[in-house]
């Protein structure tokens, strides 16, 4: 039995974020289902904020209905505020999850309050959906834990502070978040190492980017840590508002050549999901997909293993 | 003081290897100052193959002569028989770089001979260099030793035993290649180790490829098993023959914001790096150079850092 390691794609939703056109309804479920076929059992299907701000996300509450059609799917989806965290629920999400500035310049210039200001409005969340008849699970988002574009260097001070507080405040789940791309390895083990200590396994996932190029080596840093979970992005798909020009979310695609070839079981099926990927190209802008991967081809070698994996 | 790490700039080399149209003699001396002002001490400038298969080398003679008048450099080039050998002494390099595939059929393929009857024409090289006046470092590098795109997996114990050989033969240092990028970090540290048990200190560098994506993670494993010496190219430049689209050597300036920002001392200046890339890019072909730091810029908190580690 190879142990498991669990990859949320948040492509759909992270990964269109930065893209101008809207993707049309049925071209996000196709994908999901793809996605799904491919073995990727947690997806991030959208975000419930202002379709006036994103109006990339303005048919999310459509395209959750349609995803919990998927039998085995959990449906995650965005929510930055209570009436984001209402509508997310009316839509059916199973899985709510809630963005915080660990930054505190950052919280402000984006939600007009510091981060333990924000904290509290994130409580008054989770205690209205505690409040329902049906039982969502609430993920937790320190974004910019590994530092800020504004704010510069964030202090682990300052992150331990907030994920304790969110854990306080009832989080199921904390996710430990590299929004600009600012982390290294020795940082990404410091962190989680203290976010541990201070919330035990409360942390669960961590969402790294790829902006500087260590997006594979983060994951392994978080890997040798113990964190079994990650966000990925087909292709790479986003960037980060702050950098232009910057990679978006690490690639799925390189995600699972890692974690399988070193012996996991990431439960995606490689070449199925290069198929998707392949698919989806046309309704996405040109060059918005990257990845070694998908550039290269995978090695026989690596059917050949997991051939003799199932065998 | 920070512990010491040292890249070997392989761009001028290994990187303009695909690169069709050969690169002017003058433009490669401006890149090679250029990098040698970055803080790059050592560097891989030519190879010394015949000029009809690689037309870009034809000029390695020349350019390792100029090469030798920057003070304080370390000037590398290759060569892959006793001609090469031969014409490399001749021209001056200080190290020599000879290649040996450590998977018998990629050998055979490439060199009409196998691994061990290879490593037997190397042994001929070397002491044929130790009978010279001048004293040259000999870096064997045992190429594919994470997998061949011939024969698929090359197994650990075909490592041990190559380098073992290469270690008898008198080679000064041996470098483990991932030519094609079929590497992932379990691998990189288990074949890391194993070679490190057969041949001790003997094993100096690793020499990565991007193709997956994990060129970082790979580095990371190396260095967290006392791999202290690692090859990059500016701009990730070269490929893969045997992976058409396949990205090339790891990045130079990501690998360089991974180590500095973990805390080593790699002696590069990441500014004065990209203003080389940015002056280079014209003498490449559009789209050659990639890579996080350069899209992205190097951010504010990685200047901070660098100026509290002078002050």
């Amino acid at each position: 039995m190879r142990e498991k390691v669990t990859i949320t794609e948040v492509g759909p939703r992270d990964g269109l974020q930065l893209v101008p056109d809207p993707m049309p309804t049925d071209v996000k479920l196709e994908w999901i289902r793809g996605l799904f076929q491919a073995g990727l059992r947690d997806i991030e299907v959208g975000s419930f904020v202002s379709p006036r701000l994103v109006p990339q996300m303005a048919d999310s509450a459509e395209v959750v209905r349609q995803s919990l059609l998927i039998d085995g799917l959990t449906v995650y989806g965005l929510a930055a505020n209570m009436k984001g965290a209402m509508a997310a629920y009316e839509a059916g999400v199973q899985v709510m999850v809630i963005p915080l500035s660990v930054s505190d310049r950052h919280s402000r210039a984006n939600v007009n309050k510091g981060t333990l200001e924000h904290i509290e409005a994130i409580r008054d969340m989770i205690e209205w959906v505690r409040q329902q008849a049906r039982p969502v699970r609430l993920d937790v988002v320190a974004a910019s834990a590994f530092g800020c574009s504004v704010a510069g260097v964030v202090s682990l001070e300052d992150v331990v502070r907030a994920t304790r507080a969110l854990d306080a405040a009832g989080a199921d789940r904390i996710v430990l978040a590299d929004t600009v791309g600012y982390a290294y390895p020795s940082l990404v083990r410091d962190t989680v190492r203290a976010v541990q200590d201070a919330v035990g396994t409360r942390l669960s996932k961590l969402h790294l980017h790829d902006t500087m190029g260590l997006g594979t080596a983060n994951a392994l840093a978080g890997l040798q840590e113990g964190i079994r979970h990650f966000d990925a992005c087909m292709g790479g798909l986003g960037g980060c508002p702050f950098a232009p020009g910057a990679s978006g979310n690490i690639v799925t695609e390189d995600l699972v050549f890692m974690l399988e070839r070193m012996g996991y079981d990431t439960g995606v099926d490689l070449p199925a999901l290069l198929a998707v990927r392949e698919r989806m190209q046309s309704h996405l802008p040109p060059g918005a997909l990257r990845g070694g991967v998908a550039a290269a081809g995978v090695p026989a070698t690596y059917q050949a293993r997991a051939a003799s994996a199932t065998a």
